[in-house]
């Protein structure tokens, strides 16, 4: 029976050329060797708490059960946010007070929210300025070890969270959303669902609008698409995204976070 | 005796923003977690398989036997291109099957090509746009469980290649061949090797043209070469290479993959 | 009791586009299997020793006592510059010896700074420009197995160092000193440590001025400050550092390695 290694994944927005994330690895494999840290993204853009929200969304649920989930993204490190774990019955995640587990409360079962105060579990002196290397990380190692919660911090109620952008179905059948993401192939990824759509869609002909743009076809894969067409299809995270074969959506839509998206009957 | 982890690397076009590659080495840690999955790069420039197969045939030998090399650069996703596994004594090719394992059937020898359609092995539903989590990532972990390859596919004989550029010599004794690849430096690498020029190319006066361009002399190494001296050396991965110190050739020489390049007695 | 696995920690010029880094992480895991290889950065500006030696100084005292810091950043490969290991009470720095070192000769007692000359410990034939792959990886391979470094190589008593930039204190008691790194962020790092300002600055007025610019405050943390607020703190790494937040205070101060800082009563 192979050996499992406790999983720590990270997600910041500290970028890969600065000695941030290596810091915080650094402080976790001293604390539990045995540790398999995997990144998630650095390239969060800075302060982008709603970005981070949504690469750890898409992937957290294909790590092992029992991995801790960090996310590093934090504005107002220093001040008085608190640092928090999320815990449910399959992982536990990590990281400030400020939102970015939003998606995690609205799709999983918490079974508690701990406020990290123990200062035993925390990298000493604590800089104002970094808390990845300081607490985030120490105390995802301590986890890892197993150490209990109860010994760490307290529990909490009332998490800060944000609303998670949700598509509207209108009278006439028109389902309004809007983009999440550009990824690096320009694919844009927006905030509709399948079930959003209705089971009608699967055969339906249908049209997506976004700004002076429309794709007329909903297909399976990119090969299906002729040369320069825009079409639509339900991408790999569940949601409804438009691409171009072999080019960027993403830049002949001008497309960003939050842009309007609507899908009619064709 | 240090315990061996099994190696699967990864090689793909998905970049470090999104959450493509923490997903598939989710997927892989929770079905082998003893695997260690090791990065090749994740810039591939989007859909450029020839790019991939360029960096895989530069450091696939220097890994451990039998570690699991994946490569997914796959603008074919979705369709019928077939999920493949090329089999040599030392190691295993997993990924789509569009050539990019063209340098690999050139140079070892390949016991076996399986054509994976278990899906038992898959992670399902399998998306149509994300082979790489849902095919490509499963079945390299499952292949380091050492799984028999006749439980997962069926062999076959007629993967896709393509031609890999090989350089000539014409009868004037002068070599044409072409640009490979242009590094984070600006070192322009050509497919042009030592056995291409001749023996006597060591203690040989060459010159070494490219556009308007030409570097008169072939050094052992960059600190032999004088400021602003565009030269010629055999790289790392065994190809001529051009070079200015501390400078970009590449920029200069406005090169890019394809471009020819001609080496001529001096 | 976690096993404990040898780390060995990689800083390099190489970029992660390009086979290097790989070659290197192949190299080693072939030669020892249980290592652990965790990247510091790979982007550091193409041979900016000045950088890398930053980089390394801000964590290499986070990672575990007996970790083994590799850096190449070597602009010199192939000539006659040396390969060293400089080994201190809790760890091993490997690498070109061409001052990059400078911050440890600087602040750790150096047992022993050894020129590795043993060619068995080399992969052969050693290309004369990529030691990284040939040289620096495998020895570090070999040391984390605790191969003994009488068998390795050469004690040697010179090794290159460059001076580290260091403030000064005019005798009206202003601090001069530089910027050091600008991040990911825009924050400015500065050479200037809490004790180079002397005790009494914790609960001062100053005013640090850079360029035309001049910040006011010395704050604990980002949320501190005002809106487009130019402020002083002292960062994660013990230097002073300027911000403003939420936006990049480098773009605004033109800020690079080297620029003038100083600092005053206010």
């Amino acid at each position: 029976m192979a050996e499992r290694r406790p999983i720590i994944t990270l997600t910041t927005d500290f970028g890969e050329a600065d000695y941030y994330v290596p810091a915080m690895k650094g402080v976790i494999y001293s604390i539990n060797p045995s540790a398999e840290v995997v990144d998630i993204t650095h390239q969060v853009p800075p302060h982008d708490v709603y970005a981070a929200a949504f690469q750890l969304l898409c992937c957290y649920q294909d790590f092992p059960k029992m991995s801790i989930h960090v996310v590093v993204v934090d504005p107002s490190v220093g001040s008085r946010r608190r640092p928090i774990m999320v815990m449910t019955d399959d992982y536990n995640f990590i990281g400030p007070d400020n939102g970015v587990f939003s998606y995690v409360y609205q799709r999983e079962r918490v079974n508690r929210i701990v406020h990290f105060t123990t200062e035993h579990y925390f990298r000493t002196p604590v800089s104002n300025t970094f808390h990845g290397r300081d607490i985030f990380g120490p105390c995802a190692a301590y986890v890892s070890k197993l150490v209990d919660w109860k010994m760490m911090g307290e529990e909490i109620e009332d998490p800060v969270r944000f609303n998670t952008p949700a598509p509207t179905r209108l009278p006439d059948g028109r389902v309004k959303g809007s983009v999440l993401h550009v990824d690096r192939f320009g694919n844009v990824i927006t905030n509709i669902t399948q079930i959003d759509l209705g089971e009608e869609a699967a055969g339906r002909d249908v049209v997506v609008r976004i700004g002076k743009h429309e794709a007329t076809r909903l297909l399976s894969h990119y090969a299906e698409a002729n040369p320069n067409e825009l079409f639509a299809y339900f991408g790999s995270s569940g949601f409804l995204e438009l691409a171009i074969p072999r080019q960027s959506a993403g830049k002949l839509l001008e497309a960003m976070r939050g842009i309007e998206v609507e899908v009619a009957n064709a």
